[in-house]
């Protein structure tokens, strides 16, 4: 591991990281806070698209909330970088920037897009290794709040807590994560249920603590790319215990995020404490 | 004035504003918050180099404790923008993006670069024009902190609280304020001393309250271009209140701002109430 920069925030340490990644066979970025003092837990926070390891620690306001929960975060980068293949580098919302969480399984992105791998079976050691933390909760935003949500549900025994902001609950039924999911595991759709948090709820996949989620009302993507109703009507048919709110007014953005990250943290304390 | 982007946020809201500029005679933009409710006054922060009215308004989490004390806040751009002056976009700290908030002399730049007029006589009375708002306090960050101490020793009947975050205190003695000064203002040092807060101080210029100076002790910066000793050194010799808070460990960076921006808040909402 490779410390990139290092700022001193709210009496603990924000950290911006480079390493090799076995997964995806790059160099990954990510940042890091850790509050001063005995740390009780990390969070791993799942960026949205076109996003890097640097949004969420910079804008979202979470090291003041951290510090008082006495958690840390580590946000990785949304994919690898530094590649030419076909496509990566076309659109906002597949290739680079944009690899949704999943494990690639399309000739030309499966030996690099390897996301879900790398979070569960690289980063998450890692946290372990070099912070000595083995008590993890998930979340993120958009793209990233899938992330969270579709982990969260397969490895609950890796992720203590849950949350997410404004999450594509639903990504095989809305554009966005069609593209993504054509491109990155083909047409055979079973292999998008295992990506899709509610296909994942009607699946048997649960989590045993409540899921919180925010969600803005004036999201500019609520109702064509994000559908927080099917993850509602998931959950309540299989018992799957959450809570949406839905955020009168807010939008798509970090300072939605910012308003209520104080409420996410601390859902994630008292799960990881 | 033309509203380009407005995001709720800790239930106020966050606007991003362009208007056609007197004073520069070019468009500027600033952003703004307005808490919810009812507002007590206007905080006016300028940024440091190569920053724009985005900065600030992302990266402090300011809006919290805003909202709290029932304060909003302008952050204006800079500079002028979308010029092609002589030597104008060459480098980080003059032109573009470093007006240091004085009203330029030399031909190459006094038609455009009038930025203590624009913030004192055209900002100011749009804040109140617009939003109702006539006490103001002003503050800033390095360039911008230079702006806050300077303007606000030159024009104490207009802000009614001052503070700064890691600010050049005494440009004419180091590089960044000589080579801007320079650039300009020209050769007549007498010029200059209407620009900086340590001569001001010297000269007579005084504000009725106690000016707040948050500097971090790992600032790269510290030692060749802030040297917050000599502004220390000067309010001593002429008895300006003000309290400076060395805080350390802490770097030039938004990282810490946003710890300490509480601070300044409060030091402004118990002056402007």
């Amino acid at each position: 591991m490779q410390k990139l920069k290092e700022h001193k925030t709210f009496g603990g340490v924000t950290t911006f990281w480079s390493h090799e990644s076995r997964e995806t066979k790059t160099p990954m970025k990510f940042s890091s806070f850790v509050p001063d003092g005995p740390v009780k837990g990390c969070l791993i926070w799942l960026s949205g698209l076109t996003c890097t390891e640097e949004n969420f620690i910079t804008k979202a306001g979470a090291q003041r909330y951290l510090a008082e929960h006495q958690l840390m975060v580590v946000a990785p980068d949304t994919s690898p970088r530094g590649l030419q293949l076909p496509h990566e580098h076309e659109s906002y919302d597949f290739g680079s920037g944009a690899g949704f969480y999943l494990d690639a399984r399309t000739p030309a992105y499966d030996q690099h897009y390897r996301m879900e791998s790398y979070i569960v079976r690289e980063l998450a050691p890692l946290i372990f290794d070099q912070f000595g933390q083995a008590k993890l909760g998930i979340f993120g935003h958009s793209m990233g709040g899938h992330g969270a949500l579709t982990l969260g549900l397969k490895y609950p025994a890796l992720f203590a807590s849950v949350s997410a902001f404004s999450p594509i609950v639903n990504p095989s039924a809305v554009p966005w994560g069609i593209k993504a999911f054509e491109g990155y595991l083909g047409s055979d759709r079973s292999l998008w249920q295992q990506h899709d948090s509610c296909e994942l709820l009607r699946s048997g996949q649960r989590h045993p603590r409540r899921i919180l989620i925010h969600q803005g009302t004036a999201d500019e993507f609520l109702d064509k790319q994000l559908k927080t109703r099917h993850f509602e009507e998931a959950a309540r048919s299989v018992d799957q215990d959450h809570s949406v709110v839905y955020a009168e007014g807010y939008d798509h953005s970090y300072y939605f995020i910012a308003t209520f990250i104080e409420d996410h943290i601390r859902h994630h304390a008292g799960m990881l404490s």
